[in-house]
């Protein structure tokens, strides 16, 4: 069976949704649908999406600039099986109305409040509890970033208490609108609303969240201290947790990876490798030298790049709600379609550093 | 007695630094020392300080534009009771020999190891320790945030574990060549540095810091999660203990006040309060809105103007140095010649919200 | 006689003007006008001006925190004879009846059309066309610039053609939403609205303007290339042309100014000096180095202050309009107040670099 | 014939250099050299490249972390007929007589001195010229942006004279040092030594360069004057020309690209498609909407992205050393295996607008 799939919104989620269903071997795209004419729109056609007007978009206008539309939002809803709604804040729960409608399941985006759909899914941390659902919303970028890290220390060590400050990117790469140019904004309400997002994946996970804005666009950075309930033995034990988990990327120091700078360009070199999308990040990213543990206390940054993060938890979200495979099934799958995880780099456990063999990762 | 001071370097802590001690009426001002000729040193001469010239630095090029210089530095050690040395980060222990051979006393800043000195220094956290030191240092920006907010918490609730999250501006205002232009670096050593040296002041502090560095110039800010030792009955409890220590400016939710961009707004605006340079904001700035409280459990945001909040506590130092006068008596004076603390703005507490009755801070 | 002048409007403009009023030996600041409570209206107070409600503001919402209010807008009016509207862009013209229907003489800022006052003004390029007006139109910060280097440039060696490139700052400091973060802007409409704008100063003038917009928050840059009609002897005759102009400020080399974040230090760095508000360079800001001639070609950068270059002029305007005194008179009269042209700082012509006399500005 | 290549330095356009080489259908990449272990040194190893050691870098540092090497430069070089040097500035002359010595050709990038090499090149400005030269140095960035638009303007119109101001970026999305974070730096001589620099492909260009540096990672932005000697009948003419050129690439409205930000995601956009690196814009830059014209005086911007823009042209200087073949057939092979100019997405002319019939690009 291949589940037909619609991707409403083709911004910086939903142009990312797209390309990752038309990689998937069992699920087809059937189209996009936009608003409004644009490069953007010129690459759904260039790659050979079928454009769909949404909204109160006007066809002529698409027509005017030689960008030729299959239809307008209903004809796509007619021929899917699930609505992937990527459109911008508070769009999606006006849209789900017209999904609910037409009969097909949907999947919102984290800009939505939790209650527009039956449940929050992050696939690391409860697959299990989303499958069969008909609406699911997948977590915002950073909710997913926690949640996937809870996924690794919950069933290892147990979390007593957790604190991240998040430092997030003050706009997406291209736009131009959004600042401050020169500024830290302090996100006043404690805890944030991550703390309690991530509650809506995890119930009773102890966490608290404190989050300030600063001026880039390349990712958000997680500063996490965990009071674990049992204390690892050392701090190789935890990073090799991380790094032996899908959607994990572990940079270790001799790569010279400072800062989220070079994160993102070797995000960007990866552009060759087969099935990754060049500049795109989808893992969550740890420094093997950032990862600190006292006792049961662990100190660890992750770099989360927002544009890209959730693209592989939209695909398996789709699994989990048509029951089309188990988690770690709908995970792997995902991730060899997207070529994540071919390329780690950095493969080599810190322990290891005087053997000169290095494990293929 | 008037204490006779001399100032080594004139970069950005050195000429507030001489400004400062311009203004106290127990001190004077003997003369600041500079390496080379610049906006900065035509500065001092427009002041009316005398100039020296530093280090290797060439009297012939001072004269060459035009800037009279008083002499050499060996000159002006001969004439002051105490020199503060506000030269580049390593340059100050280079110094120390200078200071020492000279007989003069020496403060040194935070960017020095601190067995540069007998004692580091933080005016509202140990001065009494500091009393009848020959060398100080004063800690840094982010040290002197810290150890100034520990000495409101300490006392009064006692702190049982403290997690602070600096994030950190990359370059001063002035400068042009540091970056990064768009990116996030975390300071992958955890604790960062700042959480021992909070401990030279402050033994045993129950503390752990981590830091990041992001692209503006403005001001720092720490995201701080304390554990305290007995729980505050409210939030406005918290705030109150700040906002009635001197240091410490606190902003009302009215103010609209959102992040680093609009505190050095305000602070810009005090330019014509007597005393107060404008562009500087010598106290933790707080969010009154920003602070929470759960049980023991307290969250605060702290905003830290690199440039400017030690400036106080050097003048506090050669009080401490010199035994001319207690802590408390110490601050006063500094702070009413420098105007900290007459244009506190939000003054009202939040508990009185309803009362159209305005406090004078 | 003292002119009552009113002020509505109290963000960056309308401070800075508030200020500079209230330091005229000839005006009276009457009051200022704002829409609701902030630490702006704050500062008013603190400053001892009266405040009145803007707008649909709520005298409730200032009572509710302190601050204390003197009436409504109207009120102001019923006591002025000059209102100086300094409120966003397009509000001014929507106040323009108010004034009229009070009778006051009103000054607007550059941000509206051209048309909403019988004439555009910049203090040195066409102070006496604009003598007895009832209503002005200070030119933005940018046409400011332009202009007052056109009043410099036109009467001594003509302009055959004029092309500026204006590299533009994204947000003023105190902005937090704003962008962009990285990236620069064009003004794809050549020539951008700046060369039409300053024609409306000095009809004819043979100017071309192209424009981008930077994520900076410090200043404009101009780079200026000129056409003279009649060719200077050297640099050192347009240098000193501009150095010896009200309201130019040129760095020497010596002074080591290598861009705008150090043309903000030295503006800082003023504070302290008479009249002058430490952080704003209301002079056009050259660079002697930067200035280069090849026969009639001219190249040159300037820097632009956008919160503050216009403030002078906005004085003077209301003098031409009330015909108090003559351009050089009334320029004198401000720039004395507010402290311009004391601290020049460079004052030595490049060609006497050899001479150690330092010419006092 | 296969022409066997090397690449010495594998930084932002060594790594750019080797992935060019290795997909021309006559070029062969022997392998890349590089002083030290990182992150990009395992990219190499992941994309197949031979990684020889070079200066003095150690072998073992790279055994160390698992990464292959097969020798060291001397190694490399004795395979080769050709020698990319992509080493930072000034090492690129040192490396000169390692190349002499073995007796292979040398290409150089612009970073260099002119003297460094036979002769400038750019591809399109003066393939012809630097046939059979025994070494070249590929001009910077901003010089092939220039000498390519050249390449437009002077066989078409002639160009009587030009003026650029170049908005240059601070630092590569990579790098996390250099500043500035806030502020503009003008490049104070005059011209800058751009122009000088395009005189060394065009001798006697009649072009004056100016420059400021601006806080932004992504592109360059060129404002552009050029009076022409014979005037384009209208706007669409000029574009229509760049537009009708290999390495350009005109925006047209519709497509809602404001900036740089849209352009680089435009670029990301492109990843999937065959040949083209992703985040990467090998090609000028233009906006339809930002090219005006008035008699002979044409108004243009254009973006460059300093990343890649000068990698073709690398490859066409092997061709024009080797004598593989004329100017154009070595640049649409180049472009063809490179994806160049594929994925036009604005190729229907501004005239054309009204009719709704997309010309396939």
């Amino acid at each position: 069976m291949t589940v037909r799939v619609g991707v409403n919104g083709f911004g910086t989620i939903g142009k990312r949704v797209a390309d990752a269903v038309a990689r998937q071997p069992d699920l087809k795209l059937v189209g996009i649908a936009k608003t409004r004419p644009s490069f953007e729109a010129q690459r759904a056609v260039d790659h050979g999406y079928s454009l769909y007007v949404a909204g109160e978009g006007s066809a002529e206008k698409f027509a005017a600039v030689g960008l030729p539309v299959a239809g307008r939002l209903p004809d796509l809803l007619a021929q899917v099986d699930v609505m992937i709604d990527a459109t911008p804040e508070e769009v999606g729960r006006a849209n789900r109305p017209l999904y609910e409608a037409a009969g097909v399941r949907a999947i919102f985006q984290g800009g939505e409040e939790a209650d527009v759909a039956e449940g929050s899914f992050s696939a690391l941390a409860n697959y299990e509890a989303c499958r069969g659902k008909r609406t699911l919303r997948v977590v915002s970028c950073n909710t997913t970033g926690i949640t996937r890290a809870a996924a690794v220390l919950l069933p290892r060590w147990g979390v007593e208490h957790w604190e991240v400050t998040l430092v997030r990117r003050a706009a997406d790469p291209g736009e131009s609108k959004r600042g401050p140019v020169d500024g830290i904004v302090p996100t006043l309400d404690v805890p944030s609303h991550h703390g309690p997002d991530a509650q809506t994946v995890l119930p009773g996970l102890p966490i608290a969240t404190t989050a300030v804005v600063v001026p880039t666009t390349l990712m958000h950075v997680h500063v996490n201290h965990v009071r674990l309930r049992r204390a690892p033995a050392e701090a190789a034990e935890v990073v090799e947790a991380f790094r032996g988990t899908p959607r994990f990327h572990v940079f270790a120091p001799w790569e010279r990876v400072d800062g989220t700078p070079q994160v993102m360009e070797f995000a960007r070199d990866r552009w060759g490798r087969d099935g990754i999308r060049g500049p795109d990040m989808m893992e969550n990213v740890l420094w093997e030298r950032g990862v600190s543990v006292h006792g049961p206390d662990v100190h660890f940054f992750q770099a989360i790049h927002q544009e890209s993060i959730v693209i592989p938890e939209n695909i398996d979200a789709i699994r989990a709600m048509l029951e089309l495979a188990d988690g770690p099934t709908s995970i792997a799958t995902t991730d060899r379609a997207l070529g994540i995880g071919r390329a780690r780099g950095a493969a080599r456990p810190r322990a290891a550093a005087a053997t000169p063999v290095r494990r293929k990762a």
